[in-house]
């Protein structure tokens, strides 16, 4: 059996796993204070191209939505995403949990648009009775989108325009940030990143941590207790060197960077076969996440050596499946997968 | 520098971290349905004696309070706990950011009783105005308590009776369980706590695991949903395997009960030796955490040679402090604290 | 000036004022336990054909919706609204701010179908990960809808079926239900709604009350702790005959009915003037709310003499405009505002 | 039968009600936008001299409560309170289903002391752990207390300072501040508790008006959004005349000093009759509330006769009870009550 369902199929970078045996019986104090966690925050202020950032560890994609979000937003606001985005269809309600509404937006692509967002301000402070209504306080994009899209610099700077105009934050989660960073194409920059977001995460769980997402506040300033409300939410860990060293590694020589890289070679692998093999997309997507349309009878073949996510049905006959890859994937999985189409 | 701040000082016990690195580049799904959770919630079943309990891996210890009284509450319950309960000052206010009071009541040593449980469920429901007020939806109770103290047999059950007659769920925070069933004179194991209590925890970052708390309802129809209240509550790890590859160790071949009863070796050497020089103890307390009461002027010269945790002032010139212990403790450590008094 | 604007524009009809004055000095028990409360529950609980519904007494429309929702719905559960919906765009955030997540459906001149309903359900049910999700726990629907319309006996039925077979409450929404009652070709009646839903609300507020909606569970055992839910949300009332008072005044010889007939009938003059003046409708109404289009250079000179609501924009040069009547409309202002056309 | 239960036994005040048929059937808008609304905020303004002050009407005691918490604090905060204070036992875990915690401190008579607070938040800065804890983020007090006795001035400019000082806001809820301002004794004027408050409402329900709070903010800086907020916490009333009319008329020409002032000459003529029979007080209150101790057999006796709430038991033999009179009782019944001693 061929394994596409996921990028986190896998457990952690051995680099990492390494790391961790090496300082495992090392004693330090908890809830993040450990000289790992400090070291990584250094290493990754440096990589995002500033030094006064805050960076939170956190341990998973939903919680750390969740806890920025609520952090960032008063009583009477919500988060503006995509329809399609993570916060709304598949978090199980996380957000409207601490007590905000979630406000989607129409999508391209998984991408929201600043002129969505422009017109969709423009017209609740135009509404007379907009008191009555949620407030929009942030913007929340994916980068990679869930389908595996990338926003351009040229699009971030817009959506930061508008969001600094209307003076809400903009969150940009990046739980498979690596990938889009390595992908083809790809404009964006980590200190573009943070010249453009007021918060954003480096995803460790989908590329190489057995789990972790580093926060960042370019400006510390942003969210001043967000430490009590991660303890609050339930995201704090107490060994949070399990975090740091991770992180730590990641972002030593390099291995972020590299190990992304390798998740979208295999992509591409993957993709280039699969057109050559005549497979229909139904997106086109440069980074580990590849969205083909089979027909039903194929898919039905297929699931009995492959497995993967059927994503949603595109007609009758027809179903909209994922395959995912990851910096864990072989190269000749992949190719044992090209031949069996 | 001695270290005896916390029970979580160190990473995981070798042997956790050694099945992590055996089994990390096996492909395996997400979200707790691998095969290590599933073979690690079988051991924990044979364990508790309770061949159908719903077993379900968390990450730390204020989010699985919150997740389990979150997932077990009616909207007008609170919690009633001893006012020293962790849940009620040292978790950020996590229950009631999940929208639930926490009703503290009169402790001693860190116990509530099933007299004092009795007396105010009695005293609520013959007030006339009862309906105005948060109903007691559910008692919490810490064994091994904040203060290191244990519950007996006959405790639990009398508290089990209480809840069964007025048929709210009984649930024990076990953070620190090894300890407790591996301390002198404890009468309770690990099947009498599933008879006794509705839902359970098994602590696994204090007792041996990077991170991880195993969650018990021994009538598994009780909370048919918890796994999306965990997703929900960002509880629910992606990798589940990290939690299930960790417990699966523990369980095997006796290593929980190994660990936790060298912690509680530690923890009788120091007391032994404590006393012996005739330090003076705030509490007796037969598990991993120790309390004694320092002159000031004494306290600030240990404080030079050994990290430990300021509990309260006891009064001008005295203070208590905890020291503790684990599983990775070593006796010469202890002997060099020793030999500082 | 001629105001269309709301149905809220006056107090109360001056039979409920009466009422108030004769038996304000009177002494009575709080919080809905007073002898008005009691005999307006006995009147209610007739004219909806069941003797043993549990009825309470709110004060308005958006905490109504809040109060009963948060009492019916799990931890993990959200609510299914036509996207139209009150609860959905609003009422700020309300819902959420309890914890629960609005999940809009698609609508058709405000109305919801039982297929669209199924739809849902079965799709929820068939995706692998809906355990990831937002569980739909209950339908809202409003009755007349906020663009006036009105669901048939057949379509509220088919409602109720689905509901019924997926286990989940059906919530009826009649902030102006005494206007969908007395419509031409209306073909429901309280029994009706009262066989078809788990809970639905009789307003006061838009049809001759000061304030107050009529909370009807035909089954009291659905939501036995309400009364605590509705202290808890600030929604219950010391002086609860304020509302007791009303609404039995509203159920004595047959006040309520009279008073929305008199709405209806107004709206009906409206609209048949309109008509005659060749006014384009945007959708065809039966109830107190009639939904226009102007060009919005008649726009802009009606609303010097008239207050309007303007829904939202149709295109460039045209927009929906809301005219509302009500109980309390005059005869000689709707000739007066036709007179304007 | 005589009727002590509360302060809440009747109506309104009949001017307030006569206003009410006055203005019934002219046309306002909604939401607290009326001329009777803007006309009661001049007045509050007035009687406050603060006038910039944000003047909001709400329906009811806990609402308001819950509203103006859950308006000012911070996720991470939540409230200090006295344990007797009304937000901590008897409004269902209002404050804490908006998700704060209710930080209950010691009490004398019900009165919260500046020491008191100034000692818990040193306390709280000083533990090296108070990030992991509720963060004190405001106090609220009540006056007159849940006990009838009132905070001098010297007292609130105490606890302002140490407020001040520390930057939290200070909260007064005034459900009966009608009764505390015509207490004998009295030294807090509006203008002194608008100097010394961040918040502070003025009750309606208990002194006069059918339903209603007013809540001050002196500084409208403080709470931008409360309209919002009021209106996702189902407290906007759409017919907000209803509050603004009664308001107008309470602060017209004295009314609300003239109808507290009775209430108290009828604690006061009550006390003094109850200490000539030598009845024992449970504490001396010189406001609308009377707390007696009487004997169980007594207590039996006199209830076939009285209505009057039993607050709690004092010992095996006794009760402490409480008798309200208001602004409505009639010097007949406390002569016909005092006749039953």
């Amino acid at each position: 059996m061929l394994h596409f369902e996921s990028d986190y199929l896998e457990g952690a970078h051995p680099a990492l796993l390494s790391r961790l045996l090496e300082t495992n019986l090392e004693q330090a104090p908890g809830y993040g204070s450990d000289p790992w966690c400090e070291s990584a925050r250094e290493k990754i202020r440096a990589a995002c191209g500033c030094p006064r950032a805050a960076v939170h560890f956190l341990v998973g994609g939903t919680q750390t939505n969740a806890v920025v979000i609520d952090a960032l937003l008063a009583r009477h606001e919500g988060v503006l995403t995509a329809v399609t985005g993570h916060i709304n269809g598949h978090e199980a309600g996380a957000v409207e949990a601490c007590g905000h509404k979630v406000l989607p937006l129409p999508q391209k692509e998984g991408k929201l648009s600043a002129a969505e967002v422009r017109r969709y301000l423009q017209q609740f402070y135009a509404d007379e009775s907009h008191a009555h209504m949620v407030a929009p306080g942030m913007v929340y994009l994916s980068h990679p989108t869930e389908y595996g899209t990338l926003y351009t610099a040229a699009e971030l700077r817009a959506l930061h325009e508008v969001c600094a105009e209307y003076r809400i934050p903009l969150f940009l989660d990046g739980a498979r940030l690596g990938y889009g960073l390595a992908a083809d194409g790809n404009d964006l920059s980590l200190p573009e990143i943070a010249r453009c977001c007021d918060v954003f995460y480096i995803g460790g769980t989908k590329v190489g941590a057995l789990c972790g997402e580093a926060v960042v506040f370019p400006n510390p300033s942003l969210a001043p207790h967000f430490f009590t409300v991660m303890k609050q939410r339930g995201a704090l860990l107490a060994k949070g060197r399990l975090l740091g060293v991770q992180f730590d590694a990641l972002f030593t020589g390099g291995l972020y960077e590299e190990i992304a890289a390798h998740g979208v070679r295999m992509a591409r692998r993957l993709k280039e076969g699969l057109a050559r093999r005549g497979v229909r997309f139904f997106l086109e997507t440069p980074t580990n996440q590849q969205f083909v349309i089979l027909e039903n009878g194929e898919l039905e073949r297929l699931s009995h050596n492959v497995g993967f996510t059927r994503w949603e049905a595109l007609d009758e006959g027809h179903t909209v499946v994922r395959l995912a890859v990851s910096w864990a994937t072989r190269e000749e999985d992949v190719d044992a997968l090209l031949a069996l189409f």
